[in-house]
């Protein structure tokens, strides 16, 4: 059964800017908290390494809109859902929410990226992590 | 006539992570950079403030492709563009560069914004801005 | 009775760097993070605003020393210390463990600011705060 | 002939915070900033790799006093002195200066790392390197 997974998170006076509230920019590293967070949830990592390679997901595309602003203490809530696993790549939403107020909605896509030595290359989804992940998967896409 | 706008920017050590690259929430910095960068080329910036008000851009929507990696020390090519002026909001693109390979393509939309005290609102465009940025709207869109 | 404050921080990916650690200038995000917790936990804010004015605390002085990387991922432990409450100024230190190995040490010191409108004063602790904290000083010292 | 070496940096809107200012934590990403330019000033990188094994210089111990405020858009000039050579450490100061007003100083103290795989060790200055530095010493200390 999937289901979104979830986190509160802080806004920390260092990510705030001079116009008073969480500064753009780090919608990303909050969305970026959340992902990583929900690998660990599964038993794994964002960062899978063993003796011969390691597997990693960069962005190829991230997208946030914002609708109000987030100010220093707020205790946000952060949903994230794996929305669409393909061949190589998996699609991600995370929203941003005080109370029941949404703040803002991020998307996002990354590709499974091996590592050898100082060269990467884009590679399909490893079976084992395709079996974790697909259980995972939210039906509601938006 | 209109023209874009350029910048080199250099890729600091604090704005790798562990992947040994610039890291993808750190180009949303940039963009910003570049942009306020414009501003002050126009004799402006982009927080304006008299006695009783102050005029601001926040973004209300932002994206971002990436094609290949940035690296520590890499000198990066930015070039900014104001692609649309529309009665409240100002789109923007800006492209990353190393040498003629494109790292990077990042869109958004800032929205004029008046604070008074604590409270802050959407405006029309002030004329006296619209008029300066008339003549900088890049005819290509893409 | 005084005792130490505690918060578990975890190494977000964001805050490494190109070397495969917490980047150092991060520690002092961390240290003002826990900081800030410890004045939530007294019922108070690091900004106190009312209708006149609002009561800050910059820092005048900080001092970290690394013993030894922390890593992606790493849960660390955060221990703060109110070492000595001055006339207008506070002294802190922030030891950080990864389990029972001490990593790092920060020493700071925050001054008691007033602003009001954009100007900024160094005042004296006011009386109301000074009750609060007064409990909270240890007497380790180092 | 030693001389000091120097750099200007605007602040920019992302490293100021809430108060206003630049947010105390990001002085230290300035001085690493002006570090690495150093180091490119000598032909050298603050990261040297060859085949085997890689040279870098992990800070040990970090201070910065703060005496005024940093504001948006502010240009500062930086000026940076290697202090002081050790047998496998190096001693800076950087000061920040807007105009004439110094508004903060920091001195770190960094040393001679060498990474062969994922194990590092502390190693003395090599010869090549040290012989570049030395006459980089400034006379004056402090």
């Amino acid at each position: 059964m999937s289901s979104d997974f979830r986190m509160t998170r802080r806004v920390e006076f260092a990510e705030t800017d001079l116009a008073g509230v969480l500064h753009f920019a780090n919608y990303f590293r909050y969305m970026e908290e959340i992902e990583h967070a929900f690998w660990r949830s599964l038993g794994m990592s964002v960062i899978i390494r063993d003796s011969e390679r390691s597997i990693s997901w960069p962005r190829v595309a991230v997208h946030c809109s914002y609708r109000a602003p987030a100010r220093f203490e707020d205790e946000l809530e952060l949903v994230l859902e794996l929305t669409k696993i393909g061949h190589r790549s998996l699609e991600f939403e995370v929203d941003f929410f005080r109370g029941s107020e949404r703040l803002a909605e991020c998307r996002y896509t990354t590709v499974c990226c091996e590592m050898c030595g100082g060269a990467s290359k884009t590679v399909a989804i490893p079976e084992e992590i395709r079996r974790v992940l697909e259980p995972q998967v939210t039906a509601s896409g938006k």
